[in-house]
């Protein structure tokens, strides 16, 4: 388990890596929920997510040879481009594993960042055997990011933030996929503020942590199918569920609709880009799956990194002309 | 003339009700540009552009009797939903008016801020008599934003906080219509860093304060064609032309092309949404129109009040759909 000490010394670490996000209030949300609704834009880090936070624990903790061979880690979307920043600003070396079906455009976005790009077969256990490869071939870090402390004591500084940009926070509203993130926000809330109140978000399509969390233990789906493409771990990672069972005091769900509609009120209203996974707090506030009537609630906005062509077409079927 | 402590008790008085909007590196348009780019993130203020800061320094000046009775302005844009906000907050009666052909949109948002919609023919000079039917049969104060002091100091608080933001800042880079908000960002920021350089910027097919600055005296061009619908002013205001020749260093224009590209980047890599007025900063040093090599440039984002539909056509087009 990790505390709120961890994520403090996190905080310290990558002070000058990433942005303290801005908290924006949100009249508009506001009006429409009845609860006084703050947005916290981690789609405005550096990035266009929240993952740097934990990429940069993860690499500011490496001892020098670490450093000198590098790291690996499978993902084909936030956390690939993340890494492959931050080793660029710290001179470390990083290789992401992604299978060769993986969207051109993510590929491309983690080349930008000068990571090294390591295609696999389209298979779920391919990317493992890659990470491996890569492991003991090239010596390398291999991050399993399913179940790393520093991972989640990175994402936790955003809970930490929380706290001090919005010291009466009463809800705060999170995106969860392996449950890191969530683990580490209810982690850093409810050490400084027990009372409030720490809700997961998922889709329905790709509710592992809800499920987890209604029954109890680690439940692992068979099959994901949502337009949330950051948000499709089957199962909780165990480190995060530990934290999760602890602190978290709700996890619902959202249908791909609602998070639809999220991303274009979200552009139309607060004028920011936001993907879908990280819309899903606010589709949730706006279909009143959960709402604190007359309380101050932050909605994490976890990401921002959405394909242009994906986000005009969303705008324009809430315009009407779809 | 204004000066700096005109707007920094402008700033004061509407401290409470305005955003601190933030400032936001980007480090993609530094890499493209060779500049240090900091973006003033005024398309996040309430209402979605700067507009407030005039509205409430306005509103909070007015006496008792003239707060009762109420303000009219003659807008159909941002300056109009902007005073039907700070009416709103204020308690403060708000009519504007508006041309019938006005898009159904902009009239919607007016409303939904409470303020009073008076339509008027589709003529020029239709909205000047309306407005003087305000005043006389109402004894509304009528704002004329082209030569108010109030004006130009609310849009000045803008520079108060860019200096304060981003204290080693070389150039200022600003949208310029009728001139108000470059004359009030020129005044403020002058007068804390002389040597910082300001810039204003314009669309090529309305360039009336290009042209002005170039001639050394205020230019009226008889049409306006561009995409910039914020940014349709015929002539520099004679109030903020007086700030402009004195402070502003040189003003630029870009072309519809140029914005729309701006547009799309600044949804796609800084997360933002962006009108086409609130654009022309980032088109300019896109297009090296202006460029400080090295150098901390700031460019202001006055606006994101765009269409969706218009957003999601130009973003298809910058992805090669359109």
């Amino acid at each position: 388990m990790i505390g709120i000490e961890d994520i403090r010394q996190a905080a310290e670490e990558i002070r000058h890596r990433v942005r303290l996000t801005p908290v924006l209030p949100s009249p508009d949300l506001s009006e429409e929920t009845g609860c006084d609704v703050v947005l916290k834009c981690e789609n405005l880090q550096v990035t266009g997510s929240y993952k740097p936070r934990a990429a940069f624990t993860v690499l500011e903790r490496l001892a020098d040879a670490g450093r000198k061979a590098g790291v690996a880690l499978s993902s084909s979307g936030n956390f690939a481009s993340a890494l492959a920043y931050a080793g660029r600003v710290l001179n470390v070396p990083t290789a992401l594993v992604m299978m060769q079906k993986t969207a051109p455009f993510k590929v491309e976005k983690t080349k930008r960042y000068g990571g090294e790009v390591v295609f696999c077969e389209n298979q779920y256990e391919a990317r493992f055997e890659a990470l491996q490869r890569l492991g003991v071939e090239r010596r390398m870090t291999v991050i399993n990011h399913l179940d790393n402390a520093d991972v989640i004591a990175g994402h936790g500084t955003i809970g930490v933030e929380v706290v001090e940009q919005v010291p009466d926070v009463a809800a705060v509203l999170v995106p969860a996929s392996t449950g890191g993130l969530l683990a580490g926000v209810a982690t850093a809330v409810k050490a400084t503020l027990p009372h409030a109140r720490i809700v997961g978000v998922q889709p329905e399509g790709s509710n592992a942590v809800a499920l987890s969390f209604t029954r109890g233990e680690v439940v692992r789906i068979s099959e994901v199918d949502t337009i949330c493409d950051a948000l499709t771990a089957t199962c909780p990672g165990p480190l995060p569920w530990e934290h999760i069972r602890r602190y978290v005091d709700d996890v619902v769900t959202v249908s791909d609709d609602e998070v639809k509609r999220a991303v274009a009120f979200l552009a139309e209203r607060a004028k920011l880009v936001v993907e879908a996974g990280g819309a899903v707090a606010v589709a949730a506030l706006r279909a009143a799956t959960i709402r604190f009537p007359g309380k101050k609630v932050v909605a994490i906005l976890s990401g921002g990194n959405i394909d242009p062509s994906t986000l005009a077409r969303w705008l324009s079927e809430a315009a009407g002309l779809g």
